[in-house]
């Protein structure tokens, strides 16, 4: 951390303003020698000044307001200075060009964050948090990574960390005084600590079926007979022509799929080949894969079509393989309302479903796909649904990394429970004991390797 | 002026921050409603505070810097808040309803210069100069764009707002005093500083070609016989397949044109229809719009086919075209230089030159457009060209708007010359120069209207 970087912080492209941050103990002297202004290495931190940056022969490039933030009161713990200048593409590059002439480096993607976490502004789970948030777009996603910034998951980590150099220490006792055969904890003491934790981590972990949804789009299968529509409901969801569309039976072999915001949350739909028996190879490989997709889905919609004789069969499948996840809901679409002639009523679908042991409580819904009746309050359906079971007020994990650390410490704190019912000696126990704390500790960043760290950081964008 | 505007300032999309601006009387209350930190109120001019910003509904949307321009010493001339945020496009689009539910309105493109302009902060070229500048891609349009937001045009036109003033206020003075027959300042006195202002003007009117050529592009014509390869080098120099090129004499019709920057400058290249006598009506459309390009560009490449015999015909064309407009110059790209069996020489173009009586000056560059010899050297003799050129130091116009304002100026100023020297009386040559002065007020916004300015500030970027 000897050297000052630079980048542009703001969105590339054209805007009003754009803002160049600089860091590290050269930031303040470097901007100072291409500056026309108060001298900077006089004034207070967190102040802001207008004067004119010059470019790297001297002439004026821009008028620029620069702020300055004095070691250690910054975002990288480094003297940081950011300069706002007029967001022209020249001006940006040629500010970039005399920084580095100046003596700056470009910094790397996320270099200020990676900073800000060596200089212990933030930790590593907090650091992640930062990249999650810049690519959140929808409410619930961002409920998430800020409530990560914000310390969330660092804290319940830390606090299940004392928990555990408690159960570590009393183990210690224990083995101190071993040959006077005193038992200083009881052992139900420490076997309760043990479980107190390992619970806490299974149900971290199993937020991350739900985490993730919500960060990359919670995925909805979009299932049914050939012919039911099932490619016209993709369209006129995401108001695109994205699937082909045509009078053809099984025209959708491939997933098709893509995410829309609708409210607070960003979903993932996924328009899936007709469920039929079919000799065509191509077309059973797509059937196949709509059977993946549902078991995969958050949500299925089943799309009948109104005009033809209901076939019990892929509700009789879907039921029975959504019925074990409690994750997994069911919506009946059924579509072709705006047709004359359906051979279908509500009340019909109802005694089907009841013939399948369905329950009475999936919401049946008329739509069009064609002409778009029906599709907000199947919107509505979604939304409703998904805030049902929403749980982004609790601490969830959407990072995969974290996912593997957590997994790996229910391993090894089951161990220590075993251990400690079946009166394993101490030693034996405090070996489990230390990997787990070591596996928590790999996601705040408290151990971590500068491998780990490149990975990290790398995903991150230029100037943040 | 008594509402308070909001926009996000830095350019679209998803970057590490984004910046809102909030101006007007209310714009420090309205912040401070949706923050958790410091009192802003009570916080002095020109510093930053970080703290979290919440959403309409009162959680926390971000960590933010907020810093803080009390009236009169911001951009706007009122009070401005600048709100620093992750840049997210959820936490950008939350920020700005945030802001509206809490009072604050919409920016209207360019708003915020409009208001700087409103309060007299800058003048109505410098706010225009703003936007050239963010939109302005190479080192020259930047320079010149720069001299006049800094004020370089505005000095000028005061200047001889002032000369008018002062041939006003003589004029003035010989009317008071007319019936006494006595004349105050002597005639050939105000004819001198009549003739100054005219001269200027037209200088400055003058200036306009080369500046909107630096600023939209320099217009480069690639003339030639068809088939000696100029769509080739069009694609050569673009680095792109954008003309279809082919072996078959008039492929090219259309013009096909495109932007590139070399060193300092962007060119506008244009691909023409091959020279020759042609019955095709399509074809000779287009061989009429060649000679249109040729009129129209600053720079003409002839490009000649080394392996066929010299056609002077071209040659003499461009020759006597060019001739009388001393800023379009010709450079010869003599092409194929790959092949063998060239039946051409440097020399027996020098002679052929000779015999037209073209400049011995005029460049000639053995290229091959094909594989790409001696095309850096061609961009480079483009670059020598304008540089030779280049009056961006000076001031130079590239606003249309300008332009039509100073046409009518050197109109007007011209007929107080007329009135001087015809001897007519005081207060007809009056009426021409207050016309004078108003035209060259109309652009500093001396003299302004509503429209003007929403003509004006409707082509800036929300946020500036």
């Amino acid at each position: 951390m000897t050297d000052t970087i630079c980048a542009i912080s703001t969105p590339p492209g054209i805007g009003g303003i754009a803002v160049a941050r600089v860091s590290g103990p050269e930031s303040i002297m470097i901007t100072q020698s291409l500056w026309k202004g108060v001298d900077l290495s006089q004034v207070k931190s967190h102040t802001a000044h207008l004067g004119n940056i010059l470019d790297c022969d001297g002439s004026v490039l821009d008028q620029a307001l620069v702020t300055v933030f004095k070691a250690p009161n910054s975002f990288t713990g480094d003297n940081v200075v950011e300069i706002s200048v007029h967001g022209s593409k020249y001006i940006q590059r040629q500010l970039i060009n005399a920084l580095i002439s100046s003596g700056a480096r470009l910094a790397d993607p996320g270099e200020f964050t990676r900073r800000a976490f060596i200089s212990g502004k933030l930790d590593l789970a907090q650091a992640e948090a930062v990249a999650d948030m810049i690519a959140s777009s929808s409410k619930a996603a961002h409920r998430i990574a800020i409530n990560q910034m914000r310390g969330g998951f660092s804290k319940r980590l830390s606090s299940l960390r004392e928990q555990l150099l408690e159960l570590a220490s009393l183990l210690e006792l224990e083995l101190d005084f071993s040959e006077e055969d005193v038992e200083f904890a009881s052992r139900k003491k420490l076997l309760k600590i043990a479980i107190d934790v390992n619970t806490e981590v299974n149900r971290l972990l199993h937020s991350f079926k739900s985490g993730s949804a919500i960060k990359d789009g919670i995925p909805v299968a979009i299932v049914g007979e050939t012919n039911a529509g099932k490619s016209s409901l993709l369209n006129t969801i995401l108001g695109d022509d994205k699937a082909i569309v045509s009078d053809i039976h099984g025209t959708t072999r491939d997933i098709i799929e893509d995410t829309i915001e609708v409210g607070d949350y960003l979903f993932r739909f996924m328009d899936t080949a007709g469920l039929r028996d079919t000799t065509d190879k191509i077309e059973s490989i797509g059937i196949d894969r709509a059977y993946s997709a549902i078991s995969h889905a958050r949500i299925v919609i089943l799309v009948i079509d109104l005009t033809q004789p209901l076939n019990t069969q892929p509700l009789q499948y879907i039921h029975n393989n959504i019925e074990s996840d409690d994750l997994t809901k069911l919506i009946i679409a059924l579509n072709k309302s705006d047709l004359d002639g359906t051979v279908l009523t509500t009340n019909k679908i109802r005694e089907a479903l009841k013939d399948c042991k369905i329950s009475s409580e999936v919401p049946i819904l008329p739509i069009s796909a064609k002409n778009g009746t029906g599709i907000d309050a199947l919107l509505k359906e979604l939304q409703k649904t998904v805030a049902a079971n929403d749980e982004t007020d609790n601490v969830m994990i959407t990072n995969l990394r974290h996912c593997e650390a957590l997994t790996k410490a229910a391993d090894t704190s089951q161990r220590v429970i075993s251990g400690l019912q079946d009166n394993l000696s101490g030693d034996l126990i405090a070996q489990d004991l230390r990997e787990t704390i070591f596996h928590l500790g790999t996601i705040t960043g408290n151990i971590t390797s500068q491998d780990i760290l490149t990975n990290i950081f790398s995903r991150f964008c230029i100037g943040k």
